[in-house]
């Protein structure tokens, strides 16, 4: 079977057998953050690799929106875990003719989402190679030995998203175009800012289960449900889906909240009883909205999709983003 | 200035300078892995980018080999910090074309070198790419807060080395030739292994400063120096080169062994009256011997070489591999 039959996922469950199984109380592939168990508590260790003409393309990526991107990332994935990332390695593959100032700027750029987060570059390896790569590992810190993994929604449960759902996924087909893009879209593909401030905020309140939505919230939301054993049901009418009035963009919100992809919100399950009161607290303590978008049920694997109570077909697959088969 | 103008060090000085100082107790860019502040104790975190065409060469590289070689690399920076590797991130950058078994060979190759020194691999990324990518990053545990840098060593200190020096250089030129290489030559080049039993049984012993043969010891025993703000003295008779009988290649040992690369070994300074038991205790636990090669000068940044106590020069510049000027 070939890499592109096979499938990214596909790839990782067979190279994951290959790994072995973990201690007790460690969790390795599988979630946001591998969680590990360290002689004074629990670590948080992620990693995330960028290419350039697969992640990111220069003509229309700034050096420092790309060190930023980098950082925030993997950030993004310490948070979906409850955690505060704290230090990361960045090892860089390097084009020989590439300008030491455009590094230089690339480190300016991960400098100033590490000052924003509290967070900083201890290290890192460089090498030639003949496209740019960044490849950043972070560590964080959950609070106390507590971590929220995808696994844990109860049916009944409320699903809950933070911000908009769809706008970096519009910003980038606008900025792909070479159209001129609405400021707050292209910020959404270029610089996103990682919901760090809201997860600690939120795991105050004990979600069931989170994680980031980095392929967009069917695939995401799919993780976390097969993670959980449990299917999901969503309101059309309730996704914060990016509003396009005035972008220049033919693309339907709905489709780009649901599958576009980078968003890096969050996404939450929690008992019902609670989420309107997390929703508020994140809300109050950070500016930033959360949604109660729908519920978790016991139709495992099954993610339903209604408007006005109806169902809806998914307007896409729910199969997010794929390294090998897209 | 253009990175080739720059130099690999170059660069790294500039990038240094935007990541900011770290806090008391922190130790950032600058040696064998960054040393961080956790809630329970001291982490030595570090990694390592290998790309295809510049690392390693897979017309002769096996994928077994490279992963073992991947893991290895980083298990030897923990090991010169006197550190135990734990766990370890790995993102890989993937031709599409690639075949399935392929990663899992690698795969299988990053196992057996985690298995031989207890550690393992607990997640990581994958992503297309238009060449091969192995980017791994590694946690260890120090030996309780304490850890050996480069920085440290005293004038008098004794110089020591493991092993032999030049054999991985040995191997690869013959592999680079088509030659059929001598079989522990080739090992030396394809499947290093990293002195974590050594740095175990070392780090009792309390050296000054230490520092893993990556580049050639001229290179990185120049590091250790410039760190420890001293130079060394080596004695080219002392040295243990790389016996090339019958290997079929003809290269100067002493130049190998001095400038060659790759040979993660460990190079560390110790007070003379500690060298010769610390040097017997490695041996004796581990059956690597340790080659008491120099002395620590106060002429810093001088690397002297002589034999039979006269002066001689340098095979070659002691400037060691540099990804852009070379």
């Amino acid at each position: 079977m070939s890499l592109s039959e096979l499938g990214e996922f596909g790839l990782i469950d067979r190279l994951r057998a290959l790994t072995g199984e973990p201690p007790e109380g460690e969790l390795w592939i599988g979630d946001d953050t591998a969680v590990l168990r360290a002689p004074g508590g629990t670590l948080l260790f992620t990693a995330d690799l960028l290419v350039e003409g697969v992640h990111f393309d220069l003509a229309w990526t700034a050096p420092e929106d790309l060190g930023w991107k980098a950082i925030a990332v993997n950030a993004s994935d310490v948070a979906a875990m409850g955690g505060t990332p704290r230090r990361a390695l960045v090892s860089l593959g390097v084009r020989p003719g590439t300008e030491p100032g455009f590094l230089e700027a690339l480190y300016r750029g991960m400098r100033a989402c590490c000052d924003r987060f509290g967070l900083a570059v201890a290290g890192g390896d460089v090498s030639r190679a003949s496209e740019l790569v960044v490849s950043v590992a972070m560590l964080g810190n959950p609070a106390g030995r507590r971590v929220f993994e995808r696994r844990g929604a109860a049916p009944g449960d409320t699903v809950c998203v933070t911000g908009t759902l769809g706008a970096a996924a519009a910003g980038l087909a606008l900025l792909r175009a070479g159209r001129p893009a609405r400021p707050d879209l292209a910020a959404a593909h270029c610089r996103p800012v990682p919901r760090v401030r809201e997860a600690e905020v939120l795991r105050r309140h004990l979600p069931s289960a989170m994680i980031d939505v980095s392929d967009g919230l069917a695939s995401d939301l799919g993780h976390l449900c097969a993670a959980s054993g449990v299917g999901a049901q969503i309101g059309a009418e309730r996704l914060p889906a990016v509003d396009l009035t005035g972008a220049g963009l033919d693309a339907d919100p709905l489709a780009l909240a649901l599958t576009g992809g980078e968003d890096y919100e969050l996404c939450f399950t929690i008992p019902p009883d609670r989420a309107a009161r997390a929703a508020a607290a994140v809300e109050a303590e950070t500016g930033t909205p959360v949604h109660l978008v729908g519920e978790v049920t016991d139709r495992a694997g099954e993610l339903a999709l209604t408007r006005a109570g109806q169902p809806e077909p998914l307007p896409l697959p729910p199969g997010g983003w794929d390294h090998f088969r897209s």
